[in-house]
């Protein structure tokens, strides 16, 4: 299958870090493109800039509609995830989304290590809008200016490492995510240096995508996920026009 | 003061409705412009359609910065609300939620009345965002195709004043909102015809508009409402870069 | 239009402080008049002072019924509210609910100051009963004797002050409400030295009572806040026997 | 023990009925009193006649304080409970707190049968102040006018009953609640035609003092129970001043 | 009547601790027997060894089926609780169950003082099941290595008293639950020195099965806990097959 | 990998229909093994049969420790799967987490179509300890007696494809779980029928176990999933015994 991952951050060194995470898990079969956002932000912090990544994320699943079997929005709060999920015949899958249904299958109660203050009122309202709160043993966070997205983890590992385990031993997680695709491949790298089980967001994208794929389930026609109605619209971009046709 | 109130949807025909029943309950010194999203659909049912008309309200919101005191986002499901409250200096209200916290001081639990089976779904996620799922009584729906935004309430006016009436007989609700900027005005006119009090979007969204800037609170310098971090930005309208600027 | 300011407390210091921060935010046409209870305590921080209180507050509000527009009961806790609003034909309005619908939209997480320990359990039911429990960022609280109600703000003001620094940096509030009627009025003599918004609940009451009133919405003839149904009734002072008529 | 048993309405025919049913659950060394509110509704079906009911209860718990060795506040919704907890030496009980939590050891899912549509709103609220909302698979409620609370076991028993097959077959309820003091005793006498255990409020309420009374736990000193306060009051009758007092 | 208290755990030491506590809170006619599972581990702390309790618990409770009139289960966690409940006859009690439902009569919010940190998530998940989790203030637990479960009280009594103190001053405890069955009698020999209601499960259990059965309701016919179907079952000792019989 | 799929119940005709959906999911690399329970019911439906079930389980996952790189019960409820998480060093999938997981990603409100009415008790608790309840849009059954857990398809299958037609026009489903081993591979035959995504509880423990094994996480050594606590047991079958050990 075909797999598209869109970074809806402008930062290519972040594509490349996705990208690198991404065919460590990737199945024979499994063919990766990457997208990098043509607009917004270095890195996504905010509702603000969450709603530019989403709209740089749809434009771009617009344009190669048709030649991706499934796709993985790659920042860690799921840019436009349940709005291109209403819009698309294929799978659609996010970094966060995709890191909680991993993790709670390896523990009650996640742990999210993120990397600044900013980000986590907009992380706590994504596990929130998943329905996973009630999982959430707590969101522990790096609190010093980044000097570039593309070089936090070597900038900040050892601090990192440091939020896990306080994570695990004052909040109580029995797993953690590495949240942020800025440190993609980051768990992979420190497990061995962690007492519970560490989540990446990339990587589970790519295995819940391969995993939907696999299950080939059918796209929704009725409730909330079915196909938009017909309607007029305005000033689009060819790419966000594509989306709303239902041919 | 000046308060923006901005149309997400392309529908003049309903920014004109919005205006007659903001006007009815502007206070005299409240001096009222309107705006119309350039981009996007008809009506907004969908969290996709919710995307395409919080980024054309952005954009105006950028567009025009500076020449508001408030500004009211007017349709139910409040595209870009919290997304402008983290970059706008002033008082940002959406029609649900002043809509909510209104009918919150009239009744413990509260009916939605609303014009599409499809567009529930956006509205529960949207009253969840808020917390305030565990007051809401339910959402009852018109489930009949619309030929006009424009004409919802003489076209099906009958209709929602039963839906009304079931969502306080069957669902319990104390108090009743008809959602959704086409029904703008229309509490008013049926208020007599229903057994709770009735809320309508626009105008609790002028009044609530019009409470904040009286009580005149600092605009947030720290927690999830503070201004964006600086970073490096690409690709972005006039409009829209202006709200990333920290000036 | 008259607005009913109802202290609950027997401490006419604290109805001045109500009365001068009321008047702050009172428009031109909205005349303010103060009634302070006849029995009870200084200053209500338990469920049994809170019975007290608002059974003097309902005696007040029957013996000058159809002499007021709308009636503010202004004591944090709202002790009464959701009794009188059942019995009343004008709208009621509480310090608490009207703080809490007022931060509610400047912020998603909300902060509460309060003035001793004792009373923070109170609050907490009282931000329960109206499901806001999940917008909540804690209750940060004063920990000395009280010498007087009336000069809390002058003996406690720079504790007051860092409490809500905290509230915010370790609680992650986005807004905070200095509660209690012996605070009223220091939201806005502090607002410059705190980062984020800062909600009074004696001007959010104000502002959302002439809210309410302008809306004009009917009283309830259905539901939870329908007239109370006919029944004998005994023992009761003219006051509160007046609320139970259902003329 | 002696276990003051308090009708907070005016109904004297409802207090005997009470009565009735708590001797059959009292243990040999249990002295029952009744006493019955002084002031108030013949029914509390609202939240403003609790208000007056719990009012009158606090009087009488005032009046006799020292006299008893446990209180039974004997009217769902359990006007005054927490209030009186705080100000009282001795285990106070509530008909709802009691029935609900009797009843959580019977089933997972609790139904409530009620005596009028108005008073299921009051009754929710109350469920939810305990935390039990999760544990509520819904109120049933009668619909016809009510002639006296003296009879309603009699004018509606076949109806009750019925309600009752509702809530298991529909409602998914597990256990039921049979509520308010004007239907003291029915589950009793109708348990053998219900095919879930039926709980009702007065005896559960009787075998929870005795349970309380035995364990003999040790009054509150600190937390949301400790003794009120020291403080000015004024305008109290002797009964509710008296619960003030810190001796 | 005939009350069968049974140890989850294989340790005898800890069964006599049980049978001292319930007999101080016996009635008169209520007769006492122990039994201690045969199976399983020395102090349970993990959900599997609760799943090992939880069988071995049923295997004597259909060996000795028919020869008690009610039955407790003795380790806090309450394993086999409702899986008893739906095969037996009789009112089945939970240390955990009991403690919550008497202590939710004593204070709003409570406080769960525990033996170890690993036992910590299952109290939890424990609490969660019953609908509790809102009340609840926290869980503090030793942090030692337990050298016998049944002399924890002589070993860790101080610590266990200082968690206490911590539970009601920092957590926000109105009344306290000190859990285990190896805590058994704690509650009563400390309460003097702790300044909130203290809860033992042990006795609540036996007050709570005193209560349920004097309230004597029936067993349920339908629902979760009625009868289980008839169906075929295989390698089943003979207690437990008993317990499959529908007679 | 080697994954071992255990049937919690002792009808190997269910065991068979489980194996032929395991092999059409499964990747060319996973090796499937199946195992019948040797003692329980012929298929569960409650709370003390999946007690059954779960020591069953046990019993064979002890038997087998070292021969399997993943496990998945598969029985909808998931008999013993948080039990073995603690005690196994190999991913524990169950079917309802998987399906749970995997439903959450194609649609924001899940429905679920159980067999009988009585399971579903079970079944919403099992949601519940998983913190979905509020991504649950609600569980329809078959409400008739079943002849044999093999043939439930062939004897229900309109039923149930009516029922998931009611799950999405009643209660709001984006997608379904057809839930029960004995409906293993029907979501695949009916997938045409239905309006939405639909989920089958094998196929997604087969593909989430998959994912899980190739993200390769550690095993937790600390936390709520950490090795058991070394302790004294007595009475346990080898099998158990073994899950005991902590080498």
């Amino acid at each position: 299958m075909k797999l598209l991952i869109v970074n809806p951050n402008i930062s290519s060194s972040v594509t490349n870090l996705i990208e690198a995470e991404a065919r460590r898990v990737a199945l024979a079969d499994t063919q990766i493109e990457m997208a990098t956002a043509a607009s917004g932000v270095a890195y996504i912090e905010t509702r603000f800039e969450a709603l530019l990544g989403a709209h740089a994320v749809a434009h771009i699943a617009g344009e190669r509609k048709g030649q991706y079997d499934a796709l993985l929005v790659a920042a860690f709060g799921d840019p436009g995830l349940l709005e291109l999920r209403e819009v698309l015949d294929v799978p659609v899958v996010g970094m966060t989304e995709a890191a909680l249904m991993t993790a709670a299958q390896l523990g009650q109660r996640i742990g999210i290590i993120a990397i600044s203050r900013r980000i986590t009122a907009w992380y706590r309202e994504c596990v929130d809008r998943y329905g996973m709160l009630g999982r959430l043993a707590g969101i522990r966070h790096l609190d010093r200016p980044l000097r570039d997205p593309g070089t936090i983890q070597e900038d900040h590992g050892a601090h990192l490492i440091e939020l896990s385990h306080r994570a695990v031993a004052e909040d109580g997680a029995d797993v953690l995510i590495l949240a942020g695709a800025p440190l993609a491949g980051l768990a992979r790298s420190v497990a061995d240096r962690l007492p519970v089980p560490v989540v990446d967001g990339v990587s589970s994208g790519v295995c819940q995508a391969q995993a939907l794929t696999r299950l080939a389930t059918a796209r929704a026609q009725a409730g909330g996920f079915a196909k938009l109605p017909a309607k007029p619209n305005a000033g689009l971009s060819g790419g966000l026009a594509t989306l709303l046709l239902r041919e």
